[in-house]
């Protein structure tokens, strides 16, 4: 079940991007599973990758590349993640990689790898090789829906969004899809998302533009508490518009806001098809010192396993939220001065339940498909939210069944 | 199901404690749910208790009270927690405590109140207080097991365990109860544990053995990461054996390996019966720098809701086990020198699968009921264990249908 997702999302072409897929077969026939994303020359790139310490080949590489030059092409695959594959699975993203540059004719420094799937298990190369043809055949600049499907695994829907924003009187697009559904608690991006506009902006401070959108939005997701080896994040600004933004114009605050609202209309997408997610949740944590308080707090209740079965059962058993505030709050925590909030209904105050407090109230907000947990410190101004999902059985199925 | 413990444990008297339960309908009808554990005067007690924030009213009542004096009387109920009660949960705990106290004709200081169960609910004080003197006509030092029943909530069987030790030529004892199956990750010590051991010990002496067994043990378990707002544990020495162990003698070792033994299976058989485990499985980190790094990768891969729906499916997914180690482990982790074993199989080694590996021998693993995964970090000397259960069907059941 996905909550407040269309089945497909409208998505617009983005001038200096062309898309293609293929199926290679890599994990099940049948499929589009291989994406070539085209750059025109000169696009800038900036990106963000997982901090996992088993960063999978492909993130190496990327990031190893990205810093040498330009890039021209993504390759993408979904089925397999390239991850925990040793040196044997370096060569073998090395070897897609250039085979994509043999047939686009461009240095192989200049495509960037990225997978998704199982971890552990060797690259299909050979499959992969013989389906670029295909892929590259296909490019197009309105391909962004099939781009979105074929890099999707225990994804239900193809998730992404497009907008336009306005800088010196014309209009600008930006576009991204992203995938993922579990394994999810992004520590630097979620797991593949792809992000461009037609502005030109130069990659620093495009890479700014980045961690600034990231911080609030990817990273504050989370569906198991899993962070995973391959999360990556590219934006791209192709400057096929002429409008060039550089750092010290206000225009970039115009560039700013847009960004953040695509990540964050990506990050929420994946939580909103969280593996058997039936709700989606946004914790909010306010009055606390500083936003790491406020943070920490927000991720214990949201990860809590008794608080996700309560979530899903729509159970308003305050009691979970509070012990998981209780365990991950600070140590002088005035417990007093803690109240908690299901949107409006305030469930517990002065460290009992609040005075009023009707459950049919809480019991009405927790069939909502979508809802607000606020848990009030009373401490300080910082403020930090994070969206979840709850734990249902079919996380369970979904996780048990895959792979096997 | 539960993993390898008997229906009942075989628990033997300790001279100087007495036992007496009794049904006073606190949450369902029929059940014993009221326990009173009478000490002879001037047994020594030391105890432990959960650092969760929100601790309930008897904790901390009960920490108070062993400030003051030595306590003669315990009083445990099940069913309601006291927690997350504000000043009116306060005043219901000490009034049991009053009540009881009249009742035996000692000070209210003398009575150590303990709750376990639903959170943010008023206990029945009355119903409670009208069950003391059925409880109280109970009493007895062959009462343990009635004890062990009569704490349990989600507990599937009574869990405890006896054992002997000899210090001066003569046989002392040790019984403990545990009551606990979700709601673990014990920051002090699981839910509620209750220890007591014929010797005489000097309450400062017992406190520091309590301490050292508690870390390794009662410490090192994880259901489901959740702290519990009510863990405690208690020890008490009775002195009715004529035995003194006072803290600079030898003996105190000898206590202190059959304390940890206690201590150990009574941790372990919180896991054994985890909400819906199928699975019981030890997590051993070895070669880190220190034993806060080697326990923050084993709770890591413990409380991994992939690697524990994993360990449900018996699936050797070890991609899981590998990521896990990958976001938790330090900055400086060498990858190349990480190895991950099953039980005598090695999955993995220099970032990625074994040499010789073959997925049928993981799977005969992984088919046992009990087994260890080891994780080697191969760059320090400490190592860090820690015992958890599976994810299953049944743990989301349990607690989406608990309280409604």
């Amino acid at each position: 079940m996905v909550i407040g997702l269309p089945d497909e999302p409208q998505l617009r072409p983005v001038a200096g991007v062309r898309l293609g897929t293929a199926a290679a077969g890599i994990r099940k026939p049948g499929r589009d599973d291989l994406l070539i994303m085209e750059l025109q020359p000169g696009a800038a790139a900036a990106a963000v990758f997982t901090r996992n310490r088993f960063s999978a080949a492909p993130v190496q590489i990327a990031r190893r590349n990205l810093q040498t030059t330009l890039p021209r092409y993504c390759l993408i695959n979904s089925g397999n993640a390239n991850a925990g594959t040793g040196s044997a699975g370096h060569d073998a993203a090395l070897a897609t990689c250039k085979a994509l540059s043999d047939l686009a004719g461009c240095p192989r420094e200049m495509v960037l790898p990225f997978s998704t799937g199982v971890i552990g298990e060797p690259l299909p190369v050979a499959r992969m090789v013989q389906a670029l043809p295909a892929a590259m055949a296909e490019l197009a600049e309105d391909h962004w829906l099939e781009a979105a499907r074929a890099i999707m695994t225990t994804d239900t829907v193809p998730k992404g969004c497009s907008l336009d924003y306005e800088i010196k009187g014309q209009r600008l697009s930006i576009t991204g899809i992203v995938k993922g559904a579990g394994m999810i608690r992004p520590d630097m991006a979620t797991l593949l998302a792809f992000i461009a506009t037609d502005a030109a902006i130069e990659a620093t401070v495009l890479q700014q533009c980045l961690e600034r959108a990231v911080q609030d939005t990817l990273n504050r997701i989370t569906v198991d508490g899993d962070t995973s080896t391959n999360d990556a994040c590219l934006l791209v600004a192709t400057g096929a518009s002429d409008i060039t933004i550089s750092a010290d114009e206000t225009d970039i605050a115009t560039f700013q806001v847009a960004l953040n609202q695509v990540c964050a209309s990506l990050a929420q997408a994946v939580v909103r098809d969280g593996e058997g997610a039936t709700r989606f949740v946004t914790v909010t944590v306010t009055g606390g010192l500083d936003e790491h308080e406020c943070a920490k707090v927000a991720y214990a209740v949201a990860e809590s396993p008794l608080v996700k079965t309560a979530l899903y059962a729509a159970d308003p058993n305050w009691g979970r939220i509070l012990a998981a505030v209780g365990r991950s709050g600070p140590d002088d925590l005035a417990i007093d001065h803690v109240a908690i909030y299901l949107d409006d209904v305030c469930l517990a105050s002065h460290g009992g339940l609040a005075p009023g407090y009707r459950e049919a109230d809480a019991r009405a907000v927790m069939a909502r498909p979508e809802y607000g947990i606020r848990i009030e410190l009373g401490r300080g101004d910082a403020t930090a939210s994070v969206w979840t999902c709850d734990l249902s059985y079919d996380y369970v199925r979904i996780n048990a069944e895959y792979r096997t």
